[in-house]
């Protein structure tokens, strides 16, 4: 039982106000923290810091909880560079291109997905992302979601059913008998590699009776929910998450008062994806309505093909805070302790006593220059359960 | 003489039309390059590649051209992120924050400033930045001006003396006491390192009469000019760089018909640094009224540690194409024949054959995806000379 101490942090944030000051980050200067056994035994002045076995000097910089990405879609095959070329010139984004990404998926090896997923992963760890969201949804069958899920859980825990992704195109004249076999055989095969249910709730996609089936559904059979919700306009999303008591409802971009009013009185997590927005040239969620509503706010990247190739925690803070009026603050705990609220996760995402000691060492002295210095590779190592991992 | 080939290159962007398709870019796929003394000494198809010494096999990656990033501010002490935190909630981006970065650089030593740049140009080469741009302009007295330069002139030839950058507290009362200075024994002593000489030509910087004096006296001691133009307000900036054939104009953010028309019918490069509009939260410059107009547009970072500490031009990629309707294939030109023409060079920005062998291998099968995918460092290496530097 070796315990290594990490010290000489210049700003440390715990996410954790009993363990730093009183704001929600928690913040310590000249701080320390003890690894054992994966988990943080022990934070505070660096000065203070008991006896290690070890010692990790990280010179003055900062250290931050890795980045909890509670929202991707990394099961796929081929890309769409031009459809996203097409974008940029004028052509609006629909639910319809994910169509494009089904059949390249079903085509695929398991071995060529597998290698992809393996590929997206290794990039968002090296951008200090130490917990991972993965859904399927671009199998839509009985074979293709539950083979997609179980790569997917090759890969984390956190694996997501996603067979209501779309009405695949042999089912395009009877999308009821694709919510058939979405709450029949399909989630009888997928549900063994998976945690939560998911539904795209938007139209051309699910409706909100469709999307409640589905949803209770998957809880019927042990998964718990969460929701695409009020991407691409007003919808039934945001209230069909709230009505389930989804962990949840993400995208939140076009929400009514009665919305934010509903997720206020409630737990759902309202999951913000602003690389979204820039990839589609989308106006973006109104964060400030929400966070003045006292609702909790998640960052993630959705990274997929289609919407939003990137993997970049990174870029998803630097939006927020350029494009959604978030602080530097408010958007660092929604993309760590926000997306572990968003998976019901309370060992990570903070770096309290008890947490899993999953930390990014940054090449700065401030979490701010996430916000401040957009685009550069700030992240000089990651850990995750105390082992280095990037 | 050891003649390198570098091979499967799954799509090589030459920027020289005769090298390969019509297209601006000239893009070949399955393509090589020859590489002898830091020199493309061939480029064609794989299939027909000469022989020779070595070979290095790109694996079917894009291949591009260097960055060069004609404009950035690198030679600096200190950063101003409690300034971008506060702008971020509100407070406006004026030119007086210079002078916050003015009192640490004066105060700083050699070593600390020469640190921080080998620094910054270390985060843009492994961003695919192969030239660099490189002015003063935070010193302000004779002193600090030429150490400044000298610094830089220590990484770049493509050194640029900014003296007038803004006017100096100690000669708040007399602006013109201050042209005088930059006009005389400052530029007499920078002279010596700078290839440049430029101008803040803004409100609260300099007028019209102090750029031009400044930009001739320059001219008369050897050195060629380049303006900061029209940045936070309309302005004379453009009309004096295409007044004394500046090689480009740079900001362009606020433009009328008659700037627009003047560029045209000038040789004068506008650089356009969207970095510094997403780190100050401003509009955009008109990318598509420049390019309609026919006038030659490079971009570059800006990198400084006020209104844009981004060093990184794949952001500036993302930023032209999503925000200024830049088509994916003319931000990448911008960012490199662009930034070249701006730098009035002809050996860097291109890889037909005489150039400098400068180029990076991307971890993405497309340039496209250098907009496709914000904020993922794509960049897998990076070659000046023939030589891998990243």
């Amino acid at each position: 039982m070796t315990a290594v101490l990490v010290t000489n942090i210049g700003e440390l944030t715990t996410n954790d106000p009993s363990s730093g000051d009183e704001s929600e980050l928690g913040l310590l200067h000249g701080a320390a923290l003890m690894v054992e056994e994966g988990r943080v035994v022990w934070v505070g002045e660096a000065t203070s810091a008991p006896a290690a076995d070890e010692t990790l000097d990280v010179g003055g910089a900062a250290v931050i909880p890795g980045f909890v990405d509670s929202h991707s879609h990394l099961v796929f095959a081929g890309d769409r560079a031009a459809e996203f070329a097409a974008r940029m010139q004028g052509r609006p984004y629909s639910a319809g291109g994910i169509r494009t990404t089904v059949g390249a998926t079903r085509a695929a090896a398991d071995e060529e997905l597998s290698a992809n997923v393996a590929r997206l992963v290794d990039e968002m760890t090296r951008q200090g992302t130490t917990t991972v969201e993965i859904k399927s949804g671009y199998g839509l069958s009985v074979l293709d979601e539950s083979r997609s899920l179980a790569i997917a859980r090759q890969f984390t825990d956190e694996t997501t059913f996603l067979g209501a992704h779309v009405v695949p195109p042999e089912y395009a004249d009877d999308a009821s008998g694709y919510v058939e076999l979405v709450t029949g055989a399909m989630l009888e095969a997928a549900a063994p590699y998976a945690r939560w249910v998911d539904v795209f709730c938007e139209a051309g996609a699910f409706d909100a009776d469709q999307a409640r089936a589905i949803l209770l559904a998957g809880m019927a059979a042990g998964l718990q929910p969460r929701v695409h919700a009020n991407q691409l306009g007003p919808g039934p999303g945001v209230q069909v998450a709230c009505e389930v008591g989804a962990a949840s409802a993400d995208h939140c971009t076009h929400l009514s008062s009665t919305d934010i009013d509903s997720l206020s009185s409630s737990s759902v997590v309202a999951t913000l994806l602003p690389a979204v927005e820039f990839s589609t040239r989308s106006p973006y969620p109104e964060a400030r309505r929400l966070l003045a509503a006292g609702v909790t706010v998640a960052l993630a990247s959705d990274c997929n093909p289609g919407s939003s190739y990137s993997s970049s925690m990174p870029l998803c803070i630097a939006l927020a805070v350029r494009e959604m009026r978030m602080s530097p603050a408010e958007a660092l705990w929604a993309a760590t302790a926000g997306g572990a609220a968003a998976l019901r996760r309370d060992d990570v995402g903070h770096l309290g006593v008890g947490a899993s000691a999953d930390f990014t060492v940054l090449a700065a002295p401030s979490y701010i220059h996430l916000a401040y210095r957009p685009g550069v590779p700030l992240v000089s190592s990651v850990f995750a359960a105390g082992r280095r991992v990037g």
